[in-house]
């Protein structure tokens, strides 16, 4: 664990430095937004120990896959998430001396991550080996307003020295991923173009040929009576910049002014790019700082307004919910269907890929509730684009007629992971993508959304699961064999609870989805019945039979649900029975130990009963939740936020609370010191899942919201917003009330510890605690 | 499949060059002398597609593993065959222009390796751009008498012009491993010299720090009436070569000698190495080629009058047992306990490191019948020396107190094999090595072996198994969870039951073997409890607990054993129902396919029945034999040797028959496509099994030598010797009787036919077949 940060509701503050956490806090301070994005790297050199980062949305590259050991159906080939050109680059000359952190005496230091504003300011104060002191204050942000536009105002004051000061700002598209497989350069140069103060890189990237041109454009303040010199400009291959050289006064602000724009071949057509590019730019410099500034605040304060939570009597808790919220939202705005949520977001490269079951198991709850429907829209539509791809990739791994595996990890639809045991058997993410689907149509009730692409994406991984299983004739039953569940602390299993069970509800839905759509649009259903091969009697009756002779296994003794056959072989431990300096299991334990030991690594039954909650009695839930919570490590990051959900379920507040907390400062606390390597961008909206369908309880049943609010000891209060089909609700939970207020104009239908409630259009109601009932 | 050699009862012969098959060749035609080996490479340039190789008995290098993803547990490094300086290099070139036969026009080729001789000859006529024509003869062998000299002799004859030719004989150090994870060198030079006609280098390895110092010689005969330039010498970095210039006339012989000795430092200490190479070098110079190679072919002589089996009416399968045994011969000749027998020996680099458990299962009983016991007791002492690495293998995989786990793949007797569900699971190798302690003492009566070396490693494996397995409540047996069997087309599996077979096996033979030891040499014992920390009370009665109450699945319904827990819920079918075109899967289908099909890729319950047949009767080795057979797709080159075996056994010669050809003549015919990367050398054992333990039915019982030959269709007759304690036989087999020769002073006890029989030392006993029942 690492803490070095302050406590403060909105905003993150590391005072000091310290090149230890430095490259954490290039993690933890980063900024993005949606488009593009970056970790906290410095403008000016910096020489000690750092991971650069600049990433723009849907740039990849795949790379040479390497293995120790070649499986067939392996993936040729491992999407890389894009280093991209660097911009922010701003290097300072006192003399002839570098301003690198690394090298200088650093008297004070202090870095703000505003969340309110989405802004990374920097202060330091320094000493070079010439003795000169040097002031510095930077702001720096990638406006959400113009979602191509970043901007970095870089203030310099010399406290004790009159000397020249040489500052180059440069545009850098010669650059590396560290985890590149075969440490080649993945970009190439297309064009460059650079006289006086601005200029542009056009770069391609290598195979994938996506084009992204970034332009900057520098310029230099200073006060009346001292002087700078005309910009000069330099290129190479690569590479351009523009120096200006200051005679600086002790005393006198040097202000530097950087913009950037950054397009990509994705908006635009490569042929015009660099124009736009341009235009883009010279219309950021003519907004101005402030401006720009300006307009980008107030996006954040209406994505504060429809996202935010607060928590009252509990800042840790307060920051730790906000920098997930804060990162979620620089991640993902959900204005393009191509678009998803990498694990790493615009922090790391880590992992590779952009797109995780975790979009449908965790971050598309998030956005369902706090954003207009079509955000949540295009993550579901995402997986319909991809669906032939998808086709594409069971067929690569021997299934047929139209039996959809979707990868476990991808860019463009295809599959970038390669560990076999994960990438092909890992099989239970495309049950999340078709209760995704399930999901966004109970929240938006968007029915249209099923018949126009919902349907076939259901069909499609209907199919798969029935080419899936097999008939075991010794069991007299269907049974999976070979998978790997949710808890990557197994591999090669039978008969995974938790997959079984999602893969009969995919048919299921999937039979009932045929009925709704068949009675709705008749054409519409013959017309995809043709397009799919779909042969309904066949297929109906096959999907029945698997559905009606599942095999599941469970404890006949306990009636707990087992997440595999064999697990009660296992010796049967609990974790308060490890030893706490073999913690986490994963950085001790080898990993054929850890794979027969009885430990959890995450939820498996317990995402199952998270899911399908609504078929099991509070006894049962119970009865799970003490089996598997006390067995689990919680050794992923996707881990505390669905256990503590069901805690919550089952009136265990102090245990939810705890898991909560294990979730939300997961980051910011740095448990498993690893976040210099970036942020668990997508386990965040696990805990923001925890307090929403943990402490407040929220479901949808019968086309009803539904809370049964509990409030942690520590916490006065709590409130929310939910965007529910129409409506907008704020909720606020209070150690003895929850007062809701309808701000939208139509009257909503809840249910509230049970009791019916119907709130009308811009009223509020207040339902005081004890009034109902918990279930 | 892929033949192109004519059957020749004592020599493989190729004709005709083929680009297509020159790497294949390359491995075919590969020489070894136990201590150095290489693969066929043409002495002079070829610029064609190649796999170049001179290899040097126990010299490796441990490259960094390369992962796509790390696991806990995983070795650091991988031991690699390391391709060594390369000294048969002899440039041509006639005029200006270089001999190089991807170039040339080939008007006749051929290559014979000579296995009587262990020989490899190869004859051209080329004709160059010039429009000039060559012929050449070579003919090269690594002398088995004098282990650290090779030699060729190559004559060129000019067919139709006067020329200059210059022959450039060299030593090159500065060569690449093809299999080399990063790319890099392995080897440093130490020191070169060259003086005229001979030179040395002598070529140190990175990290593991092996000197291997190279010297040759090179001299040029040529005709009276031609002339012959003094040699010249040259030297650069890790390279030095010799070259003479001859004026050439048409259908005048040029005769290249060159000699080479080939010494390392785990023979010689690194100060005298070059000293002792150039005496080495100067005594095989003086000694010629002539008598080099007459007691080269006395020493292979005398290994087939002891190894050989003679086959008459099947040439083919004549050809392809004596290239199995000539290649064994070639690979290990048993006089250093510090090496061991690779998978492809001194033909490839792939897999890497020296010793698997194949030496143990299939390599043994070859050498323990056809080789004094100093031999096959090196091959076990091999293991003994590196029980202390075993216990610290264990140890990285959380084994405490003494237990060892020998490694999957091993130079040092440190793991080097990067595959978790091979690596850390496939643990049934620890057995192999327990049971080869219990064959040799069987074989050989050597008792004290077991006091001396025997029972410290049991012990430590006994141990092993304690803490592999673990008490299921559940099912109220112990239970051995998470691992692979011979059948690697299941990985992670529960109960295997080959596995938890040869697991209480050596619990039983530790607990045999402790008795022995404490009655015959009581000092002896309590001084191996001492040092080991033997905690007799404890231990002897947690092995009987697990002896007694181990689980083994079986299907009640058939009794037929079962591979693992599960096996049966896969969908059942038999090989003959695959569709021809899938095979073999592992080049067609999936890893999670194979995985979830009842496909086996090698013996698994059948490598038991082998092992252990006493145990079971004709009927229940039938039934299992008739249930994995027609499930097994033989895709190992360990696999069909086994099931020809038993096949034998229950008197299935037709199919035994089958099964010996797929394994006998794996390499030579190419079924896989495979052999350009070396030959199956360890699996070449088990086509020696097939016929002596298969169609003979060698057995030992109660310290007797027992058989129960057949002979299949074919066969006219075959004959071998078998080396048992003191006494050697030949047998005899045709169709109507066993002829027995003793060709020792001994008289040896035998069952024939279940029939005893005493035969005298330096006589014979012919039984007819009929005579005896067959069990």
């Amino acid at each position: 664990m690492n803490q070095f940060l302050k406590i403060d509701p909105w905003c993150l503050i590391g005072e000091g430095f310290s090149k230890e956490n430095h490259r954490a806090s290039e993690s933890i301070f980063s900024l993005g937004n949606g488009r593009f994005g970056q970790r906290a790297n410095f403008e000016e050199t910096y020489s000690g120990e750092t991971l650069q980062g600049n990433y723009v949305a849907g740039i990849y590259y795949p790379d040479k896959t390497r293995v120790g050991w070649w499986k067939n159906g392996y993936p040729e080939y491992f999407a890389k998430v894009l280093n991209a050109p660097n911009w922010i680059g701003i290097n300072i000359k006192i003399g002839n001396e570098e301003v690198d952190l690394a090298v200088s005496r650093v008297i004070s230091f202090k870095r703000v991550l505003n969340m309110k504003e989405g802004t990374l300011k920097r202060d330091y104060h320094i000493e070079l080996n010439s003795g000169n002191q040097l002031k510095a204050s930077i702001i720096r942000f990638l406006s959400m307003a113009d979602p191509e536009v970043g901007a970095i105002r870089y203030t310099l004051t010399p406290v004790n020295f009159d000397d020249t000061i040489t500052v180059t700002s440069y545009l850098d598209a010669g650059i590396k991923n560290a985890d590149a497989n075969y440490d080649e350069y993945f970009w190439d140069e297309v064009s460059r173009d650079i006289s006086g103060k601005s200029g542009f890189i056009v770069a391609r990237t290598r195979k994938t040929e996506f084009d992204v041109c970034v332009g900057i454009d520098t310029s230099v303040l200073v006060s009346d009576n001292c002087n700078v010199s005309i910009p000069e400009s330099h290129e190479e291959e690569k590479f351009i910049s523009t120096t200006y050289t200051v005679d600086a006064r002790q005393g006198k602000k040097v202000i530097i002014y950087k913009y950037a724009s950054v397009l990509s071949s994705l908006y635009h057509s490569k042929n015009t790019i660099q124009a736009e590019a341009k235009k883009v730019l010279i219309h950021a410099v003519e907004t101005g700082f402030d401006r720009l500034l300006k307009a980008h605040t107030e996006l954040w304060a209406d994505k504060w307004e429809h996202s935010d939570i607060v928590i009252e009597g509990d800042d840790k808790a307060q920051q730790g919910i906000r920098f997930n919220i804060f990162q979620l939202n620089q991640t993902y705005t959900g204005d393009d269907e191509r678009l998803n949520i990498g694990p790493k977001g615009f922090t790391g490269e880590k992992y590779g890929g952009s797109t995780y079951w975790d979009t449908e198991a965790y971050c598309l709850p998030f956005f369902l509730c706090t954003s207009p429907w079509k955000v949540a829209r295009n993550l579901v539509l995402y997986r319909y684009k991809q669906l032939q791809k998808a086709i594409e990739n069971g067929e690569k791994l021997g299934f047929t007629e139209g039996a959809a595996l979707y990868p476990m990890v991808t860019m463009n639809g295809e599959e970038c992971h390669n560990e076999w045991e994960i990438t092909f058997e890992e099989v239970h993410r495309n049950g999340a993508i078709a209760h995704a689907i399930y999901n966004y149509v109970k929240h938006t009730d968007d029915k249209q959304y099923l018949i126009e692409y919902g349907l076939e994406v259901l069909i499609a991984i209907s199919r798969f699961w029935k080419q899936r299983v097999n008939f075991s004739k010794a069991r007299n039953k269907y049974v999976m064999l070979g998978v790997t569940g949710p808890n990557e602390y197994e591999n090669n299993v039978n008969n995974n609870w938790y997959t079984n069970t999602i893969a009969t509800w995919t048919l299921n839905y999937t039979l009932r989805t045929i009925e709704f759509v068949k009675e709705t649009d008749r054409t519409a259903y013959d017309s995809l019945a043709r397009k799919t091969n779909f042969n309904e009697k066949v297929e109906l009756r096959d999907w029945k039979d698997i559905i009606e002779n599942m095999y599941y296994p469970v404890d006949k003794e306990t009636g707990v649900f087992l997440q595999q056959d064999g697990y009660l072989d296992k010796e049967q431990m609990t974790t308060d029975e490890l030893d706490p300096a073999q913690r986490p299991i994963n950085q001790h334990w080898s990993w054929d130990r850890i794979l027969r030991s009885c430990f959890i690594k995450q939820a498996d039954v317990l995402q199952g009963i998270y899911l399908f909650e609504y078929r099991y009695d509070t006894a049962t839930i119970k009865r799970n939740f003490d089996f598997y919570e006390s067995r689990t490590v919680h050794e992923s990051s996707l881990s505390s936020c669905v256990h503590a959900i069901i805690a919550a379920r089952i009136g265990e507040i102090d245990r939810a609370y705890k898991l909560y907390l294990n979730t939300s400062r997961l980051d910011l606390d740095d448990y498993n010191n690893e976040v210099d390597e970036g942020l668990h961008i997508t386990s965040m909206a696990g805990t923001w899942m925890s307090v929403i369908e943990g402490f407040a309880g929220k479901r949808i049943r019968n086309n009803k919201l539904v809370f049964n609010p509990r409030i942690p000891d520590k916490w006065k209060s709590y409130s929310f917003k939910i965007i529910f089909r129409d409506s907008l609700l704020k909720i606020i939970v209070t150690k003895d009330s929850v007062i809701l207020f309808n701000e939208s104009d139509v009257s909503v239908q809840l249910l509230i510890f049970e009791n019916n409630h119907v709130i009308s259009g811009n009223t509020e109601t207040k339902i005081k605690i004890g009034e109902g009932v918990y279930t």
